[in-house]
């Protein structure tokens, strides 16, 4: 299998925080897209995926797989033995909702800040993802108000059960968590007083496939073209 | 079980249409909430789901399952026999992954449109949804070419295979199904060159669980607070 991404960004880091979970890391051939250069939203890259997003797994057939959550219930079903997407129909549903949340209150949101009020990800990119327009700025700054609405949220939510979609860790955690860290890149900081996101954040990021994947960090060239 | 939507609006049409064709509707208990006069935006509801969004279902055991896609796999696998949501791992991440694309690039495109670029559901929602902000209507209206755009695609999907994920029909028709709907409702006509997604349409609405099933149009008493 192939899976073009990049490392460092916040969807490649969610498949390979799965990829670490399943132990399917050797099994992957790592194609890398340039990002930054706007790789993802030219024709070739575009005939993978439509969506012009990364990461994108191509099966041994060639089969073609974007989106995370697709992508993650691919892996996590290969082996038969699903540990992070579900196995009942409870756990399937619950699962899933906290992903759908997570996604669309907290990585989408953060996303929405990053590449409206922020300078993104440069002057390449820029053109793809926000366009000049009037109201631009003020779009991303409230979908900033909307992260931390939803870090609220999940800190509520980790109250009262130890991983987001209740007793086990999920995929629903891992976006969490690479909502976290992008949340941090893009510079939204978690409220203080949301304190049982911030400790179930620390139990999480010292899980043996959260601490030893590889692909956490950005690649130097990337680094140089932030300018960081 | 019970579930908590209105009949005729995009999501809960969607549920009512995989009840149908998994045989489930007499199993439900509907309970109605009032859209048009935003009551999925009070307290009560929110308590319910925090994202504000029907429909929200209700297990026997009282756990609350929302976004239609966690529901959907829910009542899909509660028999053991998921036909909706895939088999295979490959099945499930093609699924999936149409699913994501349907719901991001068409009815979630659709949704910004109606509520951004016209009066959407009327003066008790508009706050909730889509606040008084420069850049409003100019945001709309790229929702509107966006979700032209998903339907070219989808066409283009239909040229070469009979159902949105493939052979077989899965939840990711009823999704685009529905955000066909509800872009005729919003005013968005499919292109006319779009003739394999309007042939898949007649198609789909052809299928009993779709041609049969409860709940397809809107209650008297919203016709007429919408001014239908």
């Amino acid at each position: 299998m192939k899976i073009y991404d990049r490392p460092g960004f916040p969807n490649p880091s969610r498949i390979r925080m799965i990829l670490a979970q399943k132990g399917l890391e050797d099994q992957i051939e790592f194609v890398g897209v340039d990002l930054v250069g706007a790789e993802h939203k030219q024709a070739p890259f575009l005939a993978m995926n439509p969506a012009g997003k990364i990461p994108v797994l191509e099966l041994d057939d060639g089969t073609l797989i974007s989106e995370s959550t697709a992508i993650t219930e691919y892996l996590d079903n290969l082996d038969g033995h699903p540990v992070l997407t579900g196995s009942t129909p409870r756990e399937k549903a619950v699962i899933h909702m906290m992903q759908n949340r997570a996604e669309a209150e907290l990585t989408g949101a953060v996303d929405g800040y990053f590449h409206y009020a922020t300078p993104g990800l440069g002057s390449a990119m820029q053109p793809y993802v926000a366009p000049e327009w009037v109201g631009r700025k003020e779009w991303g700054e409230r979908q900033r108000a909307k992260a931390i609405r939803a870090m609220t949220y999940f800190d509520g939510v980790l109250k009262n059960q130890p991983f987001v979609a209740g007793d086990a860790f999920s995929m629903a955690d891992i976006t969490v968590f690479a909502g976290l860290n992008f949340a941090d890149a893009a510079g939204i900081a978690i409220p203080e007083n949301a304190t049982s996101l911030i400790a179930w954040r620390v139990r999480v990021s010292n899980l043996p496939s959260v601490k030893n994947r590889s692909g956490q960090d950005l690649l130097p060239e990337d680094l140089k073209r932030f300018g960081l």
